[in-house]
């Protein structure tokens, strides 16, 4: 199944989409008892937002091989290869929908990367979860985009605005359910050229593995999204670009590109 | 003002505490028009909560300088003090409520120590706010002890398990409004013995401050929480502990300390 959040009317809700892209509206979370109502609209007129906003963003980080070795050899360093599942977090404040700007500040460097990732949404609260279980606790799969001001990213003591800056983390369109994380393929295309593609089943700790070692510590809670990391070098994205990541199975995150006009006018 | 949430016959609420401890129930939030209600309870018979979930939980990390230099004592390093402000995060999986306990996982070593500091909640939405408004945005103050596994803090890549294992971010025990952070002073104890205290206003970085360079890149919004720092040093707390930070003109944070028994019966 497929669940979308929208907006309408200045009203918010979730939805189902169908196979013909008819959305039927519901009632409740989708992650609990939901009544599905007699409203319905077709998806192309809907205002799609980020289908989720989590309690807490969990993101992996680093957890593809070749983009710690990109990463390293942009530094000058040796690839260090995470030995263990540290998670990290991202911001709320930072989500955008399908098909909204990426706002660059007028201050950010040139390089502003995309990363393209799976979403992992928890479905049901959990707590100290065997890893051979922890997929039971996954509501469904989306997309994400965790854009990245490699300058920030660099110079500043956290990742606060390299990667929390307004609109830096597009997510969407939708959730999907009942889908297997090591059977998808993440293609990201920078104007319709492709610039990336990687299976996930290549990271390095897997969905499973990162959700039965953060609920050691951590309760998890409906809604919660863990995002897996990207693989692969990443490219500058500029003003009136447009990027894409697709994964097979869910569909489609694209967003414009554009940079803020600098109101000293320089 | 106080403002408070608490629990209450499986129900959650927002209240205004009077200066006898009577809580009167407010219907809303108490960033928006809220309506006083008719029903009122005796502080001390309710369950309280932290008193706020934030959207976003932003946390200043090293902000004062004794901090600093005790922090870099124990690395064997020289102390580095930040030149701007850098914000972090914490989750809020982790939040505890006054008085409730927290709970030291099996596996942590004895080196989890305490944080008490000066918590900024936001109360209007804002983005690009000169410092010499930045309190304007500002609802009101609260406690918070940042506890924190000093040997996960140093071995893994984040500060997800050091900072974020369930019940290590107590906070509350409510909000006062009408507050100058300048003008505000921190004291912990520990089983009743002080154990460190400082005046907030020696922070590297004040609240202005960094309320102004956040939102410079991202959009605050009412709910949305600042953890402000701690000064000097910190030391263990062991089962059986209990650690209160108080803060003048706020109140008492005080929170009972556990070990989880190790299952393995090690």
């Amino acid at each position: 199944m497929r669940f979308c959040r929208f907006q309408r009317d200045g009203k918010t809700g979730f939805g189902i989409i169908d196979d013909a892209d008819t959305v039927t509206v519901i009632k409740g979370s989708p992650f609990e008892n939901y009544a599905v109502t007699g409203e319905s609209h077709v998806l192309g007129e809907l205002k799609l937002l980020a289908p989720i906003v989590p309690p807490t963003f969990y993101a992996a980080g680093v957890n593809y091989r070749e983009h710690v070795t990109f990463a390293a050899q942009v530094r000058g360093e040796e690839p260090v290869f995470p030995a263990k599942p540290d998670v990290g977090y991202r911001a709320v404040n930072a989500l955008a929908a399908h098909e909204d700007p990426i706002v660059i500040p007028h201050d950010a460097s040139e390089k502003v990367q995309y990363e393209g990732e799976l979403v992992a949404v928890i479905g049901r609260r959990c707590r100290n979860v065997p890893e051979d279980e922890a997929l039971d606790y996954v509501f469904g799969y989306t997309i994400g985009n965790d854009v990245s001001e490699r300058t920030w990213q660099k110079s500043d003591r956290t990742l606060w605005r390299a990667k929390n800056t307004d609109t830096f983390k597009p997510m969407g369109p939708w959730i999907v359910t009942d889908l297997d994380p090591d059977d998808l393929h993440v293609t990201i295309t920078l104007n319709d050229r492709a610039v990336g593609e990687y299976d996930v089943s290549t990271a390095i700790f897997g969905v499973a593995r990162y959700i039965s070692a953060m609920s050691r510590y951590m309760t998890l809670v409906p809604g919660d999204v863990l995002w897996m990391g990207t693989d692969g070098a990443t490219e500058n994205m500029k003003d009136g670009d447009v990027v894409a990541v697709e994964i097979s199975q869910i569909g489609t995150l694209r967003n414009p590109v554009v940079r803020e006009q600098d109101p000293a006018g320089s």
